[in-house]
């Protein structure tokens, strides 16, 4: 059993969570799910809808996969020195640090991911590369694997990513069941990434 | 501005709710969501992840759109007189009633759907064609709109769905813009549905 503790701050961007939570919420027997707020349980997405953090900051927690999303809340949450010092401390303890869209401008921001590999949304790639000048941005892939950090780019590539992270703890046949179930075309190439050239980032 | 009810109850599937509002939230100043749940604000997800009602049953409201989610819930609630009597008034007076997934056994149990063609997730085909021996399924589709229900496949589906509904409101620019916005590649056609040979439905 892994715990997958999934971070949420106010204007979160919805599918960048649910989408990979409805991956590995397919797989209750291996994935145990935890919505993870700093202060407040109840957090207001970007798109309006409210979730309900099951655990805070100031409780203790560990983590083996820790997922962080984008959304424009990630402006903001980019000078919060509270959420940057609670990334460092479970993204240590992690066996895999995940983000979806512009998360990865938090992981950047926290320091995580100087001299490693990552991606994130086409749309807001000067922006996200700004919070990292050390990072090694990749202009274009669906997602990027490197060491224990797992980056993904925009929104829906969250889906793609969390698939090849249940591949990789579960074996490529499971992800391909759990895709299946919810009817969705996985994008298994992680360099598939049309995106990159219609945003203009190559 | 269209009002956009979103129908949430225990162990409804995350996908199929936030999928679809990650589209129509990227238009807020055409689509105002609500989730409405029936007596308590906060509703735990099939996956586990807990959302808040933003009103009750209890509350007026007047919908013009309304959609309906699956996920195992639906086992239960369509022995629910409550919901479907709630489902049959708001539908009534909606422009636009929208399902995804097992949602469609809901309608189809409220009698909504008689004489209507529809569709459903393909690995629950069965099961859902037997809330509503009136409703004329389609095995294959990757949705279908007849008139003003648009039911949709198993949980990803919601998503091609929705955004066919944003080109039906706002034109096919529109939609495929919201598409490029979540990095989503939008599966335009509604006969699409490599699923239902896979389930075994055709």
């Amino acid at each position: 059993m892994r715990t997958l503790g999934v971070l949420i701050f106010p204007e979160f961007e919805l599918l960048d969570v649910f989408g990979p939570l409805e991956m590995f919420g397919m797989l209750p027997e291996t994935f145990a799910i935890r919505l993870v707020a700093e202060r407040e349980r109840n957090v207001a997405s970007a798109q309006g809808p409210r979730s309900v953090a099951d655990a805070l900051f100031s409780d203790a927690g560990h983590y083996d996969i820790l997922l962080v999303p984008g959304g424009r809340g990630t402006r903001r949450e980019v000078d919060n020195p509270a959420l940057l010092s609670w990334l460092r401390e479970k993204a240590a303890a992690a066996d895999m640090v995940a983000s979806v869209c512009t998360g990865s401008a938090l992981l950047a921001k926290a320091g995580l991911l100087d001299g490693v590999k990552a991606t994130t949304n086409k749309m807001a790639f000067a922006w996200v590369s700004s919070q990292g000048p050390r990072v090694l941005w990749q202009p274009q892939a669906r997602w990027v694997e490197d060491a224990k950090f797992v980056t993904s780019s925009g929104v829906s590539a969250g889906i793609d990513m969390s698939l090849a992270v249940i591949a990789r703890c579960c074996g490529e046949e499971q992800a391909r069941q759990v895709a299946l179930w919810a009817e969705y075309e996985w994008h298994r190439d992680p360099s598939w990434d049309p995106f990159a050239k219609i945003h203009g980032v190559v």
